[in-house]
């Protein structure tokens, strides 16, 4: 009997995880980030070993609950008719190498593809970037020859974790995939597509700063702690939620 | 009898032709590619040899199937009280000369269009540029004075051609025709559509990416291929349709 | 009895133009080219010599055809009992010195006032322009102090003109008032409006192409002609209308 | 009951002023300036010393009267169970600063943030600038590491009123924080949203404007003043208020 209602609680959560992969990716689509089917966002439930993510090029106005495709950390479908986004190996390569990553958004939002696609990692130059990104937005290497015509998906998600090496992924919650696009993520999949959404307003201003000022100078490094830790951490007083 | 079967079941095609095509022009509207009515959208019926387009100049919120025009390859009319969009002679070149091609979109979205005022092909600095298009998008050479002067829709038509003679317009399906806009294509019109959208995002992505790095340099060629190759042709693993 | 029956036509065809100068003015705000109370349109009766007026500063949700305001040629209000666009003394003068306008629409449309500030003409760079401008849109010279101190308005008016001096207004129904924002006009209110929205996207274009090309060349004459013509004049073949 | 009567009509101003808070913050999201919880209003009974504000990070549609926060002019809250916007010290600075003051808004608009984070002045460019700001629009100085690490939103009020030490903050309702984001204010919170709206607006053809002419050169003073004094002061005659 225990064991029965273990079993229930797990797929209460896991229907929920659905609900809320299916509302992220939504989410990315309602803020303009997601043309046809350029994006996808999952979500991991750390206990059972699952992820959920959007299923692979279905129009986002027939996407259902039902439709996510569940996976265990290796890839294996363990539930689901349909295939999985073909990201979803970058996806894993997160969620094993970064413990705190709970969700995951990928898009193809104009303007950080726009940097992706210039090499440039986006300086923080403001308040909004650093209420969200302690730190530059880095942009992963190029992949070798081998790493493209190999797992390439798997490799993708390789060269975010080593560009990750000397960084911390819980306070930079995103990367920039040369010559590709973004992958964010968050503590929950709702988080990882609203970093999404701000990343591409924080690349939107930082692109309009430089072209008004090519050598803006970065955020001066008390301000951006200042910002960051005003919303993040045990001393945040931002919002709500932290209230004492 | 059968005469009499074929007839209906070609006029069934025609019928579904000219929702498709009344459609395609709807989802260029929609998508904001089209100011009043700079754009026009047509489909072919290959085995009837028979072209369905948008009239000229008619407000899309007025437009039905049934204002659709049916022209032959030469351009007359076989069906419609309207008069087919200006552009037709173009739309019939791209028929006539490149066989994959069951769907024209024209439109003059702003970013593409701006592409083909610079004069500059559109080279392919990303991933979701490699998704769609397998090179740069090329523009045509200026017509000369004679050919303006002259037939000059359809002349627009064969300098599309001429851009094309050592490209693949079913790799490469769209062109920027100089001082004017781009023409895109596709195997039916919904494709046609939808390959006029993914180019604008990639204009103005093309865009942004050089005014942040001027040189920024083409994607490798490996992870050009990779991506075209991931969601066209035999071994393509995008979507569902080709799941195996 | 003859002169009641004509006072009626006259007063049914002021009510039209009501409407029509209401709906001008709603266009423009529908397209995205007025912020706040920031625009006007205007139409003219040629025949009773009446121009109806937008009112100053009421909010456009609560414009209704009643609130227009209608004035003489020399600015006297003959009906209405809000007092009239601030701009209206530049709309009479533009009525007084072009005898084939019968529309003006004002904005200040971001991409039109930013050619504005900057002092430049707007060049024709591509067939877009061509198929509404026949030749750049030109820009007023800087009115003299004096000229800013007296009747303000009507002197814009008058700076138009002068910029007109050697260009036809029916072939280039727009200009950039230096330091200020786009005027333009056609042969009706609602021809304003639109010509009001399209200079907007030509200069938004415009704006594109020299970024990704400093010396993009104009339009080769004898394009700009084709695109022109084709739509404007005799040999017209654009649209339904003018169908042969 | 007089006491009682003059407290009845004080607690009817201060619903009516919730009401108007909100309503200002409201004005800000529909407009587009506000992403997410970006933003603050606040305004003003300068009878009372109340002000009421945006309660911190609470999602717009969730938001009603009874959630705005009242606190004195030092900061303690008078009325509500919500914390008060994080950057409620800097409205405070303003309102005890500049006496005419009646309402504050903070967003973190695009283009008013770009000009922030470049730390370029907003020079007035053309007209639409003139007719709500008499003069370039202002940047604070960098903040010391001291008045960072100190009470920093307060710090950030003090150096809004730095800037204005020889500007006059009726005439010039706005500033741009650098590295942050800008802050308006009007007479009333209306007004403050208002002139937020107008600046991003502004910001924006600035921008595009320099991108067109490097050295496009600041608005003739004479008409600078022209078009802020036919909208404001004595002699105003735009729009119906100021009617004589």
């Amino acid at each position: 009997m225990k064991a029965a209602a273990t079993k229930k609680i797990s797929s209460m959560r896991l229907a929920r995880l659905r609900r809320d992969v299916l509302e992220a990716n939504l989410e990315l689509v309602r803020r303009g980030l997601v043309l046809y089917t350029f994006g996808n966002a999952s979500g991991i439930d750390r206990d059972e070993g699952l992820v959920v993510i959007k299923p692979s090029g279905v129009p986002y106005d027939e996407l259902k609950p039902e439709h996510m495709v569940v996976t265990d950390l290796s890839g294996a479908i363990v539930e689901g008719n349909l295939r999985p986004s073909s990201d979803l190996p970058t996806h894993l390569a997160l969620y094993r190498n970064f413990p705190g990553v709970g969700g995951v958004a990928h898009t193809h939002s104009e303007f950080a593809t726009a940097w992706a696609q210039a090499g440039r990692p986006i300086p923080c130059l403001g308040t909004t970037h650093a209420d969200y990104f302690h730190g530059s937005v880095p942009v992963t290497d190029e992949l070798t020859a081998q790493e493209i015509s190999g797992d390439y998906e798997k490799n993708t998600g390789t060269a975010i974790c080593r560009a990750f090496l000397k960084l911390d992924p819980d306070a930079i919650p995103a990367v920039l995939v040369r010559g590709h696009a973004p992958f964010c993520w968050g503590p929950d999949v709702a988080a990882a597509a609203h970093n999404a959404v701000v990343l591409e307003a924080v690349a939107r201003m930082a692109y309009y700063t430089l072209n008004l000022s090519q050598n803006a100078p970065p955020l001066p490094r008390a301000l951006h702690d200042k910002h960051f830790l005003r919303k993040h951490g045990k001393n945040a007083y931002y919002g709500q939620s932290s209230k004492k």
